[in-house]
């Protein structure tokens, strides 16, 4: 039975790779012990809402299948009961109004090379973490670790940029960033504060050893990448979204990180230099990206 | 020459594929003919600034070797001037009030299956994707169209589905997805005023049909989509992060999409039902996604 798990995995992980997104909350609901980060809604039963609303093509998934798949047990619970969404609605004014100054906040964020070694309170990265944290995953499997560093990694990230830059780094792609002026010395990674190391963990560990499928764990942490992205911008910090190539086993080791995670992205998180500069280049227009129908 | 070119970027493919991130501007500054999304930086030339932090390894790139490698003429100019960085900075204060706002707004969003019908305007959805549009990505390739329909495109995207979910998703899959009770058939697809189809271009075509490399586009499309999933939450609306699994092709060729543009994620954008309802699920705690060292 089993045998037919695994090789059924081997057979279909293609597909595993692809839908679960389509999916996308939480976690084992009888980890009751800790609060939980969601705002106040208050549990209910599953009400007439969703029962009117029930989508076709029934397999009974509520009645004695439990016991049918009990090597198939979910790590949240499939009974878990529905709530209200209760997020906030707006006039199409209102809406029109905030759109449009999101919009423009977002869009003096630049990336930034450039730091002051001013601190930043520790409360504003836990603030800038756990809106990181609101990203939705597949499966609601969450499958990312912020690690915030105060130690010092820049040699190990310069003995391996040395390395990317003379020897790994195909001519093409060095003459596609010499607009950036970058070398394989990062002095940013000792001026800012806080250097974040974003680790994708690419399958979750389950009580009695068991492995956790973590499906698009790559897309969700990009995701989540993305709202850690807009909180440092909102809070007047500044970041750069570099992917430290090769660093990812002497960093894991000298974090001594759990083999299942695997470095992302390195995101040094600071206040901008006084003097801070950045590459006089705009974005695509509005036309060049979005195409309607 | 170009066998070696060729042969080099064969052989460094995996490289290729994971340093860029760590750059991120920009785009071919000579294509001066659209007004850029950037906010006002006046553009002055290179200053003591960067000289005094120029890195070490000065590889001479700004003298002769433009003849030198014309055979990997790079999209943006490499000698494009540098700005100042103008954002706001704010009080300490400010900073731990405004990152714990931000965390407070972020953390009521939801991904949300139940959507009323009620028109949006496409101003909204037109300041959304723009703000998706300010996202770093590799070597600033911004490799991300958005694809804003009306058009039905249900029956294709259950089609797909119902073969999903009765042959190609693997029993622990069904069963990790349980809690959510979805089925093949997607309402939401017919019900929310806009689907957002959001693809990523692989790689780019530049003047004389010479590809691009869109270096680490899937990455960047997915940091884009957390900016999306902000700028939509913020606004008053809800989305849902999916994966069409299986759609890409039927869709792209409904749409007439170009050959270097892979579907990535299906998003449903508009005002929830009133009657939206959510599992009641929660987020992992701080101390589950955040290592201090």
């Amino acid at each position: 039975m089993a045998g037919i798990v695994v090789s059924a995995l081997v057979l279909y992980w293609p597909y595993l790779v692809i839908l679960a997104l389509t999916f996308e909350l939480l976690r084992p609901h009888f980890q009751k012990k800790k609060t939980r980060a969601f705002p106040d809604l208050k549990a209910k039963k599953v009400t007439d809402v969703y029962e009117k609303r029930k989508e076709a093509a029934d397999d009974s998934d509520n009645e004695g299948d439990d016991g049918d798949d009990d090597e198939y047990k979910p790590p949240i619970a499939p009974d878990v009961p529905f709530v209200p969404y209760t997020a906030p609605r707006y006039s199409e004014k209102e809406m029109l109004e905030r759109s449009q100054a999101f919009f423009e906040e977002m869009n003096q964020r630049r990336t930034i090379r450039f730091y002051s070694d001013r601190p930043v309170p520790m409360e504003v990265m836990e603030s800038i973490i756990r809106t990181a944290g609101t990203s939705p995953s597949g499966a609601h499997t969450e499958p990312w670790t912020y690690v915030v560093l105060k130690e010092d990694i820049r040699a190990i990230v310069e003995a391996e940029e040395e390395i990317n830059y003379t020897k790994r780094m195909a001519g093409q792609w060095t003459a596609d960033l010499k607009f950036v002026r970058t070398e394989w010395t990062k002095p940013y990674l000792t001026e800012a504060p806080y250097i974040v190391l974003l680790f994708k963990q690419v399958y979750g560990l389950m009580p009695r050893g068991r492995k956790k499928n973590h499906y698009y764990n790559e897309i969700s942490c990009s995701i989540s990448c993305g709202l850690f992205l807009a909180a440092v911008h909102h809070a007047g910090l500044a970041t750069l979204t570099s992917t430290p190539m090769n660093c990812g086993p002497a960093l894991r080791q000298l974090l001594n990180r759990p083999e299942n995670e695997k470095l992302l992205l390195l995101l040094p998180v600071g206040y901008p230099s006084d003097d801070a500069m950045v590459p006089g280049i705009g974005r695509k227009p509005l036309d060049e990206i979005m195409v309607s129908y």
